[in-house]
């Protein structure tokens, strides 16, 4: 990224996610969202390839950081905990202060039927990502599958909450209530 | 359905996946599928979209049978379960005497992205529509979709080792024992 510029796609995401809210995802172009951002068109396509991709731009970032705290989180934590955990600091740092961004984002993603897809193919290979670190640790595919999935099960219920307008808890306190409610929903009566 | 042929869509998707096995799914025309089958492209295009179509043919039925099972279920059984019982119920009535073919097209979604992608749309519809009839039941809506949610990662986790080749455990009996596995990763250590 060029030194001059550090912020571009933040700028570039914050301008799209206005216009793909007031106009829609649809009729909203590239030469718009440029406009609005005052930057190019090259610029733009330096830094994604399609004003999709705007909407997808930290997850990459989420799954590195994802796994990366995994790794370095404390390996006698039982693999779920190990996960919620890893999704609280990762939360911390990249959510909690985007999150009006990230809730207009939530809704346009949720109101397409095509970017709900893609966002689907995000979250499984975000769960892939995550067994595989696990089952280095655990030694069980699995274990590591099934924290994986849960994990996120209960993320996907923090993040739904988190994008509630009125709501005032932290995503790292929504989380910790999701875990709560999933336990008490699996374990046998 | 005409009487006088009563097993297209099965004959259609018999023929389909034996050619998506032999020659890939990219490589399959419509034209050599109705061959194979010993049908006409009208007769496939009365049942199917598209070749793609073929292979999820059983999606519907298979959301529409679990949501009536969960309806005509025991009401007093907590919600997780009511789930399980269904996916037993249904999978032993449309998986079970269908395992090669069942297994072979697992194997051809897993190897071709945007059939996967499909897949995970689909498995999220299911996903939701278990969670809707749950809520009737329940009152409250994040524990339906908590329930569905680990309701469908254990069948995952046992459909997934259904498919497996010398695997003679029913789906069934996989899908307790998945949950047994799913209960104790996600009980509090």
């Amino acid at each position: 990224m060029p030194r001059w510029k550090p912020d571009a796609p933040e700028r570039l995401q914050t301008a799209a996610l206005e216009l793909f809210d007031h106009q829609g995802f649809e009729r909203t172009t590239v030469a718009e969202i440029v406009q609005r951002a005052e930057l190019t068109q090259r610029t733009f396509f330096n830094h994604f390839a399609d004003k999709r991709e705007v909407l997808f731009r930290l997850s990459s970032q989420l799954q590195q950081e994802i796994v990366r705290e995994i790794e370095a989180g404390d390996d006698t934590l039982p693999p779920l905990d190990a996960v919620v955990r890893a999704l609280e600091v990762v939360g911390d740092r990249m959510f909690e202060d985007r999150r009006a961004l990230m809730a207009r984002r939530y809704a346009i993603v949720a109101a397409n039927p095509e970017l709900q897809e893609r966002e689907l193919s995000k979250n499984a290979a975000l769960t892939e990502a995550i067994a595989t670190v696990l089952q280095a640790r655990c030694g069980d595919a699995e274990t590591a599958f099934l924290a994986a999935g849960a994990a996120m099960l209960a993320q996907q219920v923090a993040f739904r909450n988190w994008c509630r307008p009125g709501e005032t808890r932290t995503l790292h306190d929504l989380l910790q209530d999701a875990l709560r409610s999933l336990r008490t929903t699996v374990e046998p009566a």
